[in-house]
């Protein structure tokens, strides 16, 4: 499966690193934390993106900051190109290495460090699994929100370089509004301290801004310091079924005229549910257009209020049928239908294409609509499932990466998708990142203008290209 | 009055504009929209930061953001530098001119250009007032949250340039977090047009986070895309009375400790509350330690709740007294109470030094307690109010800046409080900028790695140091 069309296939001559440099490497991390050998390197040489490959020269293991920092100043001082990764769960091939460079894996940088409740904060190092930051939130009744669909294995150092997102953005939003500071090993391999526990800080640029979502290209997020949340004491999971995505929309605009933010509100269209049915047997009726998750979470009187409006409302805009869960047992188990979308479309067909078009709420529909209509016109399988709250479609291509003709009619589906979105006011990318899967659409959505901008940033952080060469700008 | 000390004192020679550069700008904006006379130049040598004045060569009054890229390539051309402020209010000195300087006075950009309800935005010229996109956005029961304690008179495009906070800020973030979107133009003039109505968006790097913030030293903000919110459906507001600073601080961490995020935990000390009551006769008993003022919003049942559970922990923390609004009008009554913390303040002695600086919530008891001790030491006389639940302080200090014998203290106090807010992991200032005020504390604050991260990202984005100049560096 692959998280976009491998329309960059990288090639890069892989020069071996003499045996000094790998002495000095290994005195920095000892000899164990150093993989060479060819069949220990298969593993670091591609991310989620399946379809993009490329063999690294070493992937070094780093236990802190401070050996991250080592690492870079040699890296930078023998030219070798740094490539950063933790769980490589990636979908925009962020992760993946170019040949011959050094992969720094940051997966053994997994302390939590602190978690102060005066302050609602948590103090991380990169390498820690994003869910056992919010089980370790939960213990003490607090609540870290972004809930990525990897995060069972992600990192939160990726989370934050990638900006990730997750099902309750429309309510909580995404990475960026939990990070309150990190420590940032810059391309110099000097170390870079930023932000601070104040919910209020004004002091110069936001450098920290920058780094978030910067994929790796500017530094190498070591540490992070996030913020919480209270716990919300109360939940309620709905699902509705519609005839037409376009009452599910509605649906969704209604809620929001009624001036209620869910947490989630998660949509999959037909093929999607026939998929998840087939595949978890959850139930679902598998004649639906549309199946709309539904979410409320906060105080417990404000959620039972906000649920049976929201369910009232499902009905009176053409909903089917609607479900209340009784529990969080059942509610987990209705929100699997979500959860299983990718799992469920990545059986059919040998290559999945996990696409992440986003537009603004009020387009979703259409471009629904406009999905469906390009795939009966090349021909093709797409499965589109997505955060309708947010505008956030994932459009999945089920093909096969070896049917040259068949890729070739994706190509051309996907940027007419590229151009309806960027048309219609949206983002080429909602969570996935840019990576190598985006970059030739960047400058079509940014504009000279804007584009070059984000060049400058680049040239003035890492002159030299050291840090993830190739991601993000050709 | 003054917000901070006037330690930099501005000298640049006004070199005069010659007379077919002034035809050329006047052909840009028209000639009444160009000030050249040197009565006219007064009202705009100084900024809310009273004590730093420097008398500018011309202001302009472009109404587009296509006159304002005219302006500065004009500018860029003539090597002139730009100042630009909207209303003027700003508390570090940013816009003030520089000797000589053009000086785009944005307040004619003041159109609301759409409000989407679908998609929860607004787009606005930066010279709209805050209180009046909030007041737009009322109309639609939407909600813009931020609100400075200038938002009467304060422009949107300064908040933004300035990342202005605001008594909510502990529920709902500031400025930065509702910015969707911006125009912007750059020092060569060019128009950048950055972010959409997308909730996820992780495109390239965050731009517009730059941009934000940045005192006007990297581009002119001339529209921006708001993010709203359904407005609370109600709200309560309390009063809690203190015989101890440390019992306040307390009553803060038990309401955070139970799980509520109030949207207003706002405190004022002795001296405060006795200027307040001397100037606005609110009828506050004038021996309490510290006042407290709490407000709740959100969905009336939650509120209910909320609301009477912060009453308990206030009385079983040590108010001497607590009251509550029996409704909107008496809730305002009660909140003017710290609205009028600095007018009252301000009367007191010629000069008013506003401070800024700011610690994590866990720290502010101590840090009051220091200020009161450093004042003693000193000397001098400083009321101190500001963001409880927040950590955002404003030390207020009653001077005379024609007494320099006094001002030296007021210097030394306040080397000693940035020293002290910097150990315990906080920053020089919450909300009101860097500008000329702050600069002397930067570097200081980001340690040398991160400092020259700044100075890049301003070399990059304007390298001829063509806006704002001598603000944030010096």
């Amino acid at each position: 499966m692959s998280s976009s069309v491998p329309s960059a296939i990288i090639h890069a001559t892989a020069k071996p690193l003499n045996e000094a440099v790998l002495a000095e490497l290994r005195a920095i991390v000892g000899a164990e934390a150093v993989l060479t050998a060819d069949e220990d390197l298969i593993p670091y040489s591609f991310d989620g993106t399946a379809a993009l490959k490329q063999r690294p020269a070493c992937v070094v293991f780093p236990r802190s900051t401070e050996q991250v920092s080592a690492c870079v100043k040699l890296a930078a001082r023998e030219g070798r190109q740094v490539v950063t990764r933790g769980s490589g769960t990636g979908l925009s091939g962020g992760s993946v290495p170019m040949g011959g460079c050094m992969v720094l894996c940051l997966v053994k940088l997994d302390h939590i460090l602190e978690l102060d409740e005066k302050n609602l904060t948590m103090r991380a190092q990169c390498g820690v699994i994003t869910k056992e930051i919010d089980d370790a939130a939960a213990k003490h009744g607090l609540f870290y929100p972004p809930d990525p669909g990897s995060m069972k294995i992600s990192t939160i150092g990726g989370n934050v370089a990638e900006n990730s997102g997750g099902l309750r953005g429309l309510k909580y939003g995404v990475t960026r509004d939990y990070i309150m500071g990190m420590t940032v090993v810059l391309p110099d391999g000097e170390i870079s301290r930023l932000g601070n526990k104040c919910v209020k800080d004004v002091a110069g640029y936001s450098l920290k801004d920058l780094f978030i979502g910067s994929e790796g290209t500017l530094g190498i997020i070591t540490e992070v310091l996030l913020k919480l949340l209270p716990r919300p004491a109360a939940r309620r999971t709905m699902l509705a079924m519609y005839d037409s995505m376009e009452a599910a929309a509605e649906t969704v605009s209604a809620i929001i005229a009624a001036r209620i933010i869910p947490c989630t509100l998660e949509f999959l269209d037909r093929m999607t549910v026939q998929c998840v049915e087939d595949y978890a047997r959850i139930g679902l009726p598998t004649d639906v257009e549309a199946l709309l998750l539904m979410e409320t979470d906060g105080h417990p009187a404000a959620v039972e209020d906000e649920a049976s409006r929201m369910m009232e409302i499902a009905r009176s805009h053409g909903a089917r049928e609607v479900k209340m869960a009784a529990d969080d047992a059942e509610g987990a188990r209705l929100a699997s239908a979500r959860r299983n979308a990718f799992s469920a479309l990545a059986r059919v067909k040998p290559t999945t294409i996990l696409e992440d078009v986003t537009v603004p709420r009020s387009e979703l529909a259409r471009m629904v609509k406009f999905i469906n209509a390009t795939a009966a016109k090349h021909r093709l399988l797409i499965g589109t499932f997505g955060h309708m709250g947010d505008g956030n479609l994932h459009p999945t291509f089920l093909t096969n990466e070896k049917d040259t003709e068949e890729m070739h009619r994706v190509e051309l589906a996907l940027q007419e998708i590229v151009d309806e979105t960027l048309a219609v006011g949206g983002t080429v990318t909602g969570e996935h990142g840019v990576g190598l899967a985006k970059k030739a659409f960047l400058r079509q959505q940014f504009g000279d203008v804007s584009y070059v901008l984000l060049q400058k940033v680049k040239k003035a952080l890492d002159p030299n290209g050291l840090l993830n060469p190739g991601k993000i700008f050709d």
